[in-house]
This record gives C-alpha cells, sequence and structure tokens, in this order.
C-alpha cells in the first residue's frame, strides 16, 4: 500500500476529463473524490451510473442538473473543498478563468494544452520534464499533438542529438462523438500560418528544441497523422532508431505488412484488445515508415487525440503532490495500472 | 496562321484524355484527328456529341462501341495512319504496351505520368527542360505532383539554388467521378514506403535536384495539397519567394484571407470562373504559407490533379514535332489559348 492517497477531483467531464477520472480510479495512491460539469445529457449521466459523485462547475447550473435528474452533490467549490489537487479538463480558455477560484482554495491545479503555457509556468510531458512539475501548485500537461511530438523527439534527442526537426500534421477534423462542430467535409483546410502551434508549443516543453510544425485539417473524425523529419547531430543506424523507439515508454511500433494501413487498423486493434472506448495512450509508429535519407531520420506515426494525454495527467498529479519524485517510476506506474505493456 | 498544322491523335479517353482533346482543339497550329477508346458508355458519348471522331482502341470492341449507338470512324491502327503524333492517356501500363504499335506506324507519341521513365526517355515539365523533347518520338508527361512539384521547385531553384527539398503530399482519396474506387474513408492512409515515388519521379525532370517526399491519401476528391520545405543555396526574402511565384508560368498565389480557406474555396472559384470542368491547369500557392524560417522557405500549394499537366501535353506536343524551338514562346501560346493569365 502506498504511504498516502491524494485526493483528486475532475472538473470538465469532457473527452479528456471524463478519461481522467476513469484513470484516477485505476491508481492505488489516488482517490478520485468527483468530477463537476455543466452538462445534464447522456455524458454526465454516465458518471453518476459509474457512481462517481458529480458536482456543478458554475452553481446556476446545479438545478437545472437536478431537474434533469443527475444526483448533484454540490457545486465546484464544494469540490474544491475536499481535494489535494483538481485536474482542470475545461475547454479552451475557461482553465485559465477558473485558476482564481483554485487559487482561493490553496489548491494545486493541472491545466490542459487548450490553456496557455503562462497559465501555469510548467509545460508538462512525463518522460520529457517530470522533475520540473514536482512540487509545483500549477502545471499544464500539452496538447495531443504536443505531446506525441514531444515523447518521440525526445526519446531521439537524447541519444542522438537533434539539430532540427520538421514535421507535417494531418488533423482529424472533428472527434467521433460530435456531430455540430464545423469539420472538413470532401477537403483539405490548412493552417497557413507557419509555423503552425504544435512547433512552438513543444519548445515549452523542450526549450532548446529546433522545430518547426506545419497542418492541415482533413475529413476524418480518427485521429492524427504525423509525418516528422528529423536532421540528428548523430545519425544513427535505422535499426538504433527502431530500438530507440522500442525502449522509450508509450511509444509502440506497428507494421502495415500485419494489416496496419491506416489510422483505422490501429483503432480497430485497441478496440480488439478491449481497451476502454479503443484508447490508444501510446504514439503509434509505422515501422516501415523509419527511414533514414541523407543524414536525417524519417517516420509516419499516429497521435489519438483523445486519449494520449491521460497517462501525462496521472504523472503530473504524483509529480505535483510529490507522491513519487522519480519520473519514470511514476510513468511505469501509471503504464502499468492501464496495462500499457512494451 | 501557322506555317504547320500537327495532326494530332488520342489515345485513350479518360480523365487526361477528354482534356487534352479539348485543349488541342484549342491550339491554330494543331488539328484532333480523333480519340480512341474502348468505353462505350456517357464518356465516349461526350466525345461524339462534341463531334469528335472516335476510334477503337482494341478492334475487337469496335462492335460493343457501335452497338451501344457509338458512331465508329475505325480502330487505333485507322486513326494511327491518319496522325502525326499520339497522346496516350491509357491507363498506368497500358501505355507502355501499346508503345510497339505507335512504333510499327512511325508515329510519335507521348505518354503520362503513370508509365515509367523509361518507357519515353525524356520526361517532361514545359518550363524545366522543354528543349529535351524538341525532335524527340517518346516523350513522358509526369504525373500531376511531380509537375507541380518541377514547377514550382525549378522556379526557386533558378533563382536561389536548392540544397534541399522536402514535401509532405495529402492526396485526394479518388477523383469527383469516380464511385467505385477504393478510397479511404474516415481514415488517413500514409504511404510507409519512405519515399514516395514523387521525389524519385520528379528527378526524372530535374537530375540535380536533392528532394525526398513522404505522401498519405484522404478522404478527399479535390485534388492534392502539398507542404514544400526548400533549403536554398541563397536565402530570399519572401518577398523575393513571392516575386519568383507571380513571375513564373503556371503558378498563381491564393489569399487565405481572401476567402480560399482549403481545397473547395479554390476550386469553387474555378468553377465561378467559367473553367471548363473547373479545372485548374495551374498549381496555386497560399500567399499566407510563404514563409522564411531558419534558413528555409515554406509553402503550402494545391495541385488540381485532374487538370494540371493538360498545358504540358499541348507544349510537349509542340516540341516534339517541332512547330516551335523556344519553350517559353510555346507556354505563353498554349497558357492563351486556354485562358491562362498570370
Amino acid at each position: 500500500m502506498p504511504k498516502r492517497v491524494v485526493k483528486v477531483g475532475v472538473n470538465g467531464y469532457g473527452v479528456i476529463g471524463k478519461r481522467v477520472a476513469d484513470a484516477v480510479k485505476l491508481q492505488d495512491d489516488m482517490e478520485l473524490i468527483g468530477v463537476a460539469d455543466i452538462a445534464y445529457d447522456y455524458r454526465i449521466k454516465v458518471a453518476s451510473l459509474k457512481g462517481y459523485d458529480v458536482y456543478a462547475s458554475i452553481p446556476e447550473k446545479k438545478k437545472e442538473m437536478e431537474a434533469a435528474g443527475i444526483n448533484v452533490k454540490g457545486t465546484l467549490e464544494d469540490l474544491l473543498k475536499e481535494v489535494d489537487i483538481i485536474v482542470d479538463c475545461t475547454p479552451k480558455g475557461v482553465g485559465a478563468k477558473n485558476k482564481a477560484l483554485y487559487e482561493k482554495y490553496g489548491k494545486k491545479a493541472i491545466f490542459q494544452g487548450g490553456e496557455k503555457h503562462e497559465v501555469a509556468g510548467v509545460s508538462f510531458v512525463a518522460q520529457c520534464n517530470y522533475e520540473q512539475a514536482i512540487g509545483k501548485n500549477f502545471v499544464r500537461v500539452v496538447s495531443c499533438n504536443t505531446t506525441g511530438l514531444c515523447r518521440t523527439l525526445n526519446a531521439i534527442k537524447r541519444e542522438f542529438g537533434i539539430k532540427r526537426a520538421r514535421a507535417v500534421l494531418v488533423r482529424r477534423g472533428c472527434d467521433p462523438w460530435e456531430s455540430s462542430r464545423q469539420g472538413p467535409l470532401n477537403t483539405v483546410v490548412p493552417e497557413v500560418k507557419i509555423p503552425s502551434h504544435q512547433g512552438p508549443d513543444a519548445k515549452t516543453v523542450m526549450p532548446d528544441l529546433n522545430i518547426i510544425t506545419l497542418a492541415c485539417s482533413v475529413p476524418v473524425t480518427l485521429s492524427h497523422l504525423h509525418f516528422v523529419m528529423v536532421e540528428p547531430q548523430k545519425l544513427p543506424s535505422r535499426d538504433e532508431v527502431i530500438e530507440v523507439f522500442n525502449k522509450a515508454p508509450r511509444m509502440r511500433l506497428f507494421k502495415a505488412s500485419d494489416g496496419f494501413d491506416g489510422l483505422q487498423a490501429i483503432i480497430e486493434y485497441h478496440r480488439d484488445i478491449m481497451r476502454p472506448r479503443a484508447d490508444m495512450w501510446e504514439v503509434a509508429i509505422w515501422e516501415e515508415s523509419i527511414t533514414i535519407d541523407n543524414g536525417e531520420i524519417y517516420w509516419i506515426m499516429q497521435v489519438h487525440n483523445e486519449a494520449i494525454v491521460i497517462p501525462e495527467n496521472i504523472d503530473a498529479i504524483r509529480a505535483m503532490t510529490e507522491l513519487e519524485l522519480d519520473g519514470w517510476k511514476s510513468i511505469e506506474k501509471t503504464d502499468k495500472s492501464l496495462g500499457i505493456a512494451k
């Protein structure tokens, strides 16, 4: 048994929040006190069904939620009184506004990648900078694409150094559960401002990384695809790159020759292995795509935007509350709890 | 009036063939003798409606075509007797098989990008290597993506030199008229073999170009999108890059701020300006995307796969039959006939 159990609340029970709540439940050094939201439809009703205590993120919403048959235990402020740390998973920009409330109650808070780096001061990817989050009051877990880039580039950088990294992101238009969000249909929408935000964002985690990113959106709901191009300081062999990816946590090689021909096949695999919600917490890298050409390393990878940041949120809780001072041990513990095997 | 009129036949009245036929009709130094195909549906019936003489590419198909109500003037061999040059627009691999027949009749032939470079020995993009096609019996017009890359990279290379070019291609899954071709639906399918074929293919036109390409297919029918990254020998300013693109033929800048937010908007513009079939013969480059970063030039561009090679086919006819020895004059003449304005 761990010497201490940290009490966790989740504010915002959406794509990330509901997954963070489920992951917290799996940790033996954490207790999920409750989840807060403003919704009163099937999404938050499932939280009740699961036995999670539900709170109203905005006091005025409490009555509406109760009218919809949800048993609301209190408001966000009531939840904050009970927790050691709150994981803010509210929509982009709302987290920043919530910060004052978390400070008022003297509670630690994790923000997501939709918030600016400055909201927390520490932008976090467990295997890159766990130690920077230790004991901190505010930490920002970076967005899905930045997480995927940082994990893989950090592994390469540690072994071979990076002179210059370039990545082109083919982004999903909307999430599978969404109907009304404007996503592209039968077109590709480029981000004409270069660099796209993910490159600069990766530098909030890896400040000395020389990187540029370019991006577009496509009519796809099943996660993102990245083309990554790296000029290393020391050129490895292809086998050495494969070895690095095989060793580093939270990334996994898939072979096209094994039927993994596109995003959909790798998602289907995660349905078949009974991952909750078919979630892929790892970065998937196509083994055949790993190429050394003209002094550069190339690979193609898949980032499951709904799922990839979940283990980082768990590790951030552990670092901030000093449950574990060794990042690699926290990563191992989190991955074991989720069932991530290398 | 031109001193000489070249007699042209088109074999294969598909996506490219029908457009080549229409473009030949617009030239005052060319005469369209007829088109050959094996189809007997609406596609070839429209050729008859337009008054084009229709021939059977395979003798055995003549009766079927006639039974479908098509007035078939003869076989491909009959057509070959009448022409100076044949533009082979048959499916990938068929052109190579047809070559012997063209040789038997001593006729010059143009092949498309689906054929290997070796079938013709000269791979052609008008503004890159017009002079290499002069007087030749066999020339291959490279594929749409290679044409778009060669046009833009050649313009940049001529002014600033190129140390290394990288391009990521987001390819349309199938053409707008197709229903049964397997295209991706709600997924992205990467080409896990790096480089994708377009990089090596560009070297058949520009042998000393140091280039790598990566590619994927997406559920989109409206043309391709390219992310291009160039390390030049001499770093230009952004304005100098814009000037190069503005001056070079068959490329055009579009501003996202003018409503051109994705592939579909630029296609819609070409519908609105009454281009035949909404064809875009030029490469479209997003002006805002032109970026100088860390010693490199970046841009995002659109390649209309159905249309971009049509002017090259016309110029190839002119070079091979020595109607015009100056490539820039041929380009100007072709562009004027089609209504391409800079």
